[in-house]
């Protein structure tokens, strides 16, 4: 106890205060549990028991779902559990792609929710949230939301997912590694309980991802984990405009900015800049001098570029499935581990997409006139995934390189580079939708759904360039909000934010480098065929890997 | 081999190419190593010779030169290996801590450096880049440095340090795990060398921080590795303008704002704000209501607001000495492992305080007019280190919390909130230099190293609050350049920069909530004494802990 001036606080006050509670509570849980494992090995015929055992009302649960690979054992597991004994879960899942995954709310299992993307299950999502039976916390991207782990939502349990574990809870990832990670540590460094379905318990593990003494429990699935291959386009839908847009990039931003360092986002117009770095890119002289290193998953549709010779180094957020024998054959090039498979990592991924590469380029559906741009249409609360962390400029970043420099901004002497981020889409997407429409679709889903600010993708002021069938839009070298809004319509086509702008306009923002269309880049608009695609189907694709990309079944189609 | 269209491309012309190249080497490496190990335990006494066999000249080689822990015992070794064998080595640095990090380029063992910060030793190397012995790739931030690691800079080898290791290479970091991580990654999965040393090679480590697979040789070292107690702070050095400061930032920001979650920089003026939690704090009523969630290292001067029940969660970049005991005792509040002691991870933490917490509050040797600041002074070439991360409004972040949205910026419907980054500095430093200046000294220090752009550490466009003894600006509200300036001034005192500052102006920007002084903020300035601090002396720090904190030598007065 102190008597500091007129103030008696200290030590008297809060001598009672158990300051190891969490790690009471794991043991008791532990406890709770014993009776369904055999060391940390629980029996797979109990595991909704050992939920039920493990879990008390209220609890901060996280359950892995990724970007790709699910927990969907442990899912349908929780699901089950019955909400008279576990209820009023709070959820952190970054991915909501399964139906457990929203069957988990509609049982009254849980009642709060936090989580970054909801793809496949966004229009249900919208219904229970609608019926008042999720409350959500907040929409978060991925890496936004394990940060929280480590803040204000640090969960007392996680249900993860791995390949392979040994009888000491030591795990083997395998290529996806995913999250996996960085759940795991903030729960085991801090009293909460890591429980982790696996497909295999085997004596040792080929190599160890996450060290035995963060796992306290493991059961083995008696199937494979889902795994979803999100970043396998089929070469075979790329057409005559993704490949223009593709050409209008590469000379447009790759070689005029000399980026050298650079994130895809996932969609058949950064396919098709993959497909023609090998033809077009070739003919214009550019190996070994843009594309050299790269954050993203293995695309298969890169697999032409690395044989080529452009690709020396790809770090990946997570694996793709098909890619493991190609990878593995690929050391100097892929992240690998001493067993020779993929070593993925989306946090250090995102570090490095974040902090060291000059360039991210996405496909957008929705752009409104300021550029700001959305992948939320149609009353879909779709969520976020890792766009905007990739998308945005980081202003915590102090290195140069040609690239960044070459977007010089701010006032002397508060001059810095800036991070390219560009977006790429047709005018109009398939059926005579507009992409650039004067209202994001995701402003009223957000009102809909009571956000407190508007759910847009990627904000028009971090957007450097947007390139469309019509041209290359230089936003950065807008001066003023008017200025980017025309720029934006002058790539626009006959969208209702482009139909309306003036031809000479247009010539001035030309002359002044704000636009560029085909022919001021030197682009051969005859030359856009599908010819110019090194690969133009996934049998090429596997052609290409010399027989190493095993495509999963649903893209063979020979 | 393909013909695409025009284009003959493939597999023909790369038939030949090694994609194992790095993993040949890394083989070959380790073979050359082995007289000088007994399986995966070098010889201490043959260090330097297992240096000169494993290094290759031009290898880009990361030595752990952390924060606050040293590979020191590997740099020595490093720092007198032959020149005629090792040379021309890329060193990657965070911090340049140690005589041997520049002896090593004195002796010609290195040329090149990439780096994050050179506090100790930043004289002598501006005097080795002046004399041509160092080049300079980049400056960069810690998690920047590391990121490179896994896109354009991946190391060959990395030199590494830990607390202990078992004969199978597993490592335990024990409180200071830092970055040990995430270097370790980026060389264990890409075919590099992990080479360690530790205080002791036992049979079991009490936890596993990075597994055994991932590290190739491990050397024990005949002294422990170097750690500062960088963040340590003696209350007996806070005065009453630090405290004045510390009330007028816990009225004028924290309170007014609602942060709950945080990170304080390293200094005399935050440590001021974590000893008036516990009574300035709780006179105001804003226990519970206020700094419940903390990212930062476990500074002592936290201790007593821990202990009066402030802190919920303190996650940690780092350890700092002398804490380890307490830490263990207080596992609710912080991140510890199953063994009881800290698990800190520099990465995770930088995440966390990127896309979780609200505030950073840090203080600053310089600020410009334009609110642009820095701890450049002097001529040294100093670095970053971590505040460029921490000290900017992450663009990536989407999720809301009242804080963040108390700053709400941008036009509709790009409406988003912001973090708050808030710099603290007397308005002159001791001696009667002036923080607030015409132009900052680092400005001068980056053309004179011909720095592509300013090393400048906080833009002022990031810097939402400044806080002085003359009160806080409010620059988030400033609508133009000229408003930023004017607030500035405003409370830069009779420096250049505040000393023409018009009264009535003053005035305006008052009613306008663009500045608030000590009666706006309802802070009796009289009531700024030292009895204000919950604690005032190292010595009341451990007497706060209950004995647990054990304060280095240096900080032991009684």
């Amino acid at each position: 106890m102190f008597a500091t001036g007129g103030w008696t606080v200290g030590l008297r006050e809060t001598g009672v205060r158990d300051w190891a509670r969490r790690r009471g509570v794991k043991h008791e849980r532990l406890e709770a549990v014993r009776p369904f494992a055999s060391g940390r090995v629980l029996d797979a015929g109990h595991v909704r028991e050992a939920l039920e055992a493990l879990l008390r009302p209220g609890d901060r649960v996280a359950l892995e779902g990724d970007n790709q690979k699910q927990a969907d054992f442990l899912a349908e597991a929780l699901a089950g559990c019955d909400p008279g004994m576990v209820h009023d879960l709070h959820l952190l899942i970054s991915s909501i792609s399964l139906r457990e995954h929203l069957d988990v709310f509609e049982r009254g299992v849980a009642r709060r929710l936090d989580f970054a993307y909801a793809g496949p299950q966004s229009v249900r999502m919208a219904q229970l949230l609608a019926d008042g039976k999720v409350e959500v916390g907040a929409i978060h991207t991925y890496v936004e939301l394990y940060a929280r782990m480590f803040v204000d939502l640090a969960p007392d349990v996680v249900l993860l997912c791995a390949e392979q574990a040994d009888r000491e809870g030591n795990l083997y990832t395998g290529a996806n590694t995913e999250d996996t990670p960085t759940i795991a540590e903030a729960a085991a460094f801090h009293d909460g309980v890591v429980l982790v379905q696996v497909n295999e318990v085997v004596d040792e593990v080929p190599r160890v991802d996450i060290p035995g003494g963060w796992v306290d429990l493991v059961v083995r699935s008696p199937r494979p984990f889902a795994l979803e291959p999100l970043f396998t386009r089929d070469p075979r839908h790329i057409g005559q405009v993704e490949i223009l847009m593709a050409m209008l990039a590469l000379r447009g931003i790759y070689e005029r900015h000399s980026v050298t360092t650079l994130n895809h986002g996932i969609g058949y117009d950064t396919a098709a800049i993959e497909l023609i770095l090998p033809t077009y890119g070739e003919e214009l002289g550019l190996r070994g001098k843009i594309c050299k290193h790269w954050t993203l998953n293995p695309h298969p549709t890169l697999i032409p570029a690395i044989e080529s010779g452009w690709v020396e180094s790809v770090h990946c957020f997570g694996g793709e499935p098909g890619t493991e024998r190609y990878v593995a054959a690929r050391p100097d090039v892929f992240f690998t581990g001493a067993d020779g498979s993929l070593r993925s990592n989306r946090v250090l991924c995102q570090l490095a997409g974040q902090y060291a590469v000059d360039l991210f380029i996405g496909s957008s559906l929705q752009i409104d006139a300021c550029a700001n741009s959305s992948t939320v249409t149609e009353g879909r609360l779709a969520g976020f995934g890792g766009a905007p962390n990739m998308g945005h400029d980081p202003h915590g970043r102090r290195h140069a390189s040609p690239a960044w420099l070459s977007l010089l901004t701010g006032e002397a002497p508060a001059l810095r580079g800036r991070k390219l981020v560009a977006q790429v889409t047709q005018t109009f997407r398939s059926g005579g939708t507009p992409a650039f429409v004067e209202s994001l679709d995701a402003v009223l889903v957000g009102e809909e759904t009571g956000m407190p600010i508007p759910p847009i993708m990627i904000y028009g002021d971090d957007i450097s360039h947007v390139v469309t069938e019509e041209g290359v839009a230089y936003l950065f070298k807008a001066t003023s909000m008017a200025e980017r809004r025309e720029a934006v319509a002058a790539v626009a086509g006959a969208t209702p934010v482009g139909r309306d702008m003036d031809e000479r306009r247009v010539e001035e923002l030309r002359r002044d480098g704000l636009v560029a269309l085909p022919e001021d880049l030197g682009v051969d608009v005859r030359k856009a065929q599908r010819r110019l695609l090194a690969a133009r189907s996934v049998e090429d694709l596997v052609a290409w890997s010399g027989g190493l990309y095993d495509p999963p079944a649903r893209f063979r189609t020979w």
